[in-house]
């Protein structure tokens, strides 16, 4: 079994770090960047990519709201003829970024409060995913559980890769629980671990409720910026080689829709 | 004679709107787009790519530093390589709206204190130079008429059109006279048409001190912001369209290094 | 009668400006000015508080989200704590540069989204209230007819005077109607006039749905970047002068709590 | 002997942390408050303000630059009438923030570039330190060693302690040496403890050219963003009380100018 590990990275800000890029670049196997809106720099953007080139991991952007104070994790009303514009533009920027690099960005995925709306609501999906389709139609999504996701992209040609974030709990319906709710980060190394092997194991999750979830996922997300991510990547990662599985890049997990992209 | 006329766009913000774009993009070949750094943000980007488009005129991005409440004329000191990071930012921010429109982006210029600053300084206009370079090696660097830039572009094989500030005073070495001092600004639409018209007849500028200063240009800037823009901008179009010019996007001008640059 | 004419202003940001200040400073007498947050910045809101204090017109601060980009019209969930904080930080700031000028703040109001919501929701208008209470008790809420507002403001003993918007529309619980909705913003300056005279003879604001409503104004608010701002405001003058009403800063209009506020 | 042991706080932003500010309050007797120009923000200012009142900890205003991707330590040429309107917004926002939570504002200083400018020049100085004494006559100015500073308040009536950074090399005219100098910032634990004793022992520090400087001061600074800086801060707080010293709050070291500010 082939399965991809990714991180967000890139998460800091001019003088302030954050998470441990480094050590997270030599366990996981993709890696989704902060284009500068919700964090990250054009120097730790161009760091970072440099870093994922030389190590063979591929490079994503993490497309989030111009919210740098609330790290993108506050909702925002945003007209969506601007957020088509301002997802178009994250995705330019770092792709500026990795052609001076050598490298190139082969994925994306929608942060914080960004993500969570267009995960759970059809409107609002449909152009976002347009946007990404109309910019580079050989980039892949790589999203949470949704079908509002999985819907905008079947209608634009585009391919998903379902992502299991393995320290957040699940609603029934599959659907991340809100960070504002309690119980909804996974502290517990254990915990997490277990998660993970059950998922690779029998394809399921099991939600808040206790409900089980099958969730056919091609990627499991680490958070860069949780407490001990680099020990709970290397547990998973362990995890996902004890039970035989490979860790591979989420572009050479799911079959191209065409020319360069697959 | 051949000449483009290019203009400064894009440089309103949110809700504050700058210039008139609308109407100067009737009249010009090119456009210099800000790119969200020193003004400029995605959705007024991507609408001026849609207009410089329906037009047929050139687009380029107009890059500087990271400060909107000083418009990118503030003097900043920023490392060269952060600010490398930020040239290739902006470059692909553009390139990415261009792309989702259908549109590309043909040629850059640096914006305010920071093409000031490059155009005098050889060892600041190599490495942003470069950056272009390593980002797009067919794009046309539009600058002031600098041995800088022109060493530095001659240097990585880049081509550079040389352009002339119609209402800026120069000093006796052809650099701009900074904006701080008293005549840095001409303001009279006369003296303005007959700059234009001396430069198209004989090839020269005078500048400040009433030196004449020979300078072969392939293309003739407004500023977008000026008081009375639009009707400058006519003016200088009568003054070329009178002297038997031709009105060309700036990309057609420069004979190409290579592929489809040209 | 008297009532108090009040005005948006220094909205404008760097080398943005918005509205005209200087014309609507001879016409108002009292002004609320953007604290940097959603517009203004520290050196518009100083030249703003040099002119309101040398013709005699009250400082107010005009306090809203964090969104330069979205002029603070766009809702943002922020945590209520961080808010509180947000809005000291803008009153303290607006203080400050009042005190340096010699000037002194005697009013506040809330901007945009931030504004409606409060006036809309007791949970987030009591923390807010109280917020300002805490800053300085002597301070009036300007605000449009909301029962949250005042509610929380009769909590905390601190005052407020209810401002009409002469040019936005109401719905039938005296609230605003959404900018998103059609018909929200009255653009006829006749329209405008008319609904100005109807308040000031009879106390009476029609509402969208045709509907009246009492309400008991002191003061009548101008929005500084309305196109014709400066003409509607002339007519709103002349009305409430033909009416034989007198137009007095608000903080001589509402009685005071106690001290120095009054 | 008496001497206030200050520290940078309040240094970092929305999601990123900086220094060790809990830790750090317990060693200092007072804290220089980052005002959310070069770093800080709202809800950092209000619990850093409440922190150090429920310690007894004096607050002070760090002002700097407008630049938060370069932490403020990147000269910026802004306009002298600007730097004073955004010098007082500062000092206005944070004595905002200490009114509300019961405390008060007793100094301020000059952060990073904007410091360091104002330190080496007489012109630049004499405005700022005008606009903090219009701001608030009997504040402190703390400042590392600078003639143009002394000069500029001694003009003002407005009182200045000087700060010696223990962790920073000075020059021979006793100004700090550039960060981007090797050598500029002593990361040596012993070699810090060894220059706050000889300067407490015999009011003297050493150049970075071996020259003895005679420096009267009234406080030791701490940069709260050093690696190892609580361990230096308490290292430090034992050489003074080893030596015999007091550690006091600087508002209590300096003779006041008057009525309250002593």
């Amino acid at each position: 079994m082939k399965i991809d590990l990714n991180a967000d990275m890139g998460e800091g800000f001019g003088s302030w770090p954050m998470g441990n890029d480094e050590a997270l670049l030599d366990l996981v196997s993709s890696a989704n960047v902060a284009c500068g809106f919700h964090a990250g720099d054009p120097l730790i953007m161009q760091r970072t990519a440099e870093r994922a080139k030389a190590r063979g991991v591929d490079l994503g952007a993490h497309v989030g709201f111009p919210d740098r104070q609330g790290f993108g994790r506050r909702v925002m009303q945003i007209d969506t003829t601007e957020l088509v514009a301002m997802v178009t533009y994250q995705l330019g920027a770092l792709d500026g970024i990795a052609r001076a690099v050598g490298h190139r960005v082969t994925h994306m995925s929608f942060h914080g409060a960004l993500g969570n709306m267009a995960a759970a609501d059809t409107d609002l999906a449909r152009p976002l995913v347009r946007a990404v389709a109309a910019f580079d139609p050989n980039l892949l999504i790589v999203s949470s559980n949704s079908r509002a996701i999985e819907g905008a992209a079947a209608q634009c040609g585009i391919r998903v890769a379902t992502t299991f974030l393995a320290d957040r709990a699940y609603d029934d319906e599959g659907l991340l629980v809100s960070r504002a709710k309690p119980g909804a980060v996974i502290h517990d190394a254990g915990a997490v671990a277990e998660r993970v092997e059950r998922l690779l194991r029998d394809g399921v999750v099991i939600a808040a409720s206790g409900k089980a979830l099958a969730m056919p996922v091609k990627s499991i997300l680490l958070h860069g910026d949780t407490q001990g991510a680099v020990e709970l990547a290397r547990g998973i990662r362990a995890s996902i080689e004890a039970t035989g599985g490979e860790i591979v890049p989420v572009s050479r997990l799911v079959a191209g829709s065409g020319g360069a992209g697959g």
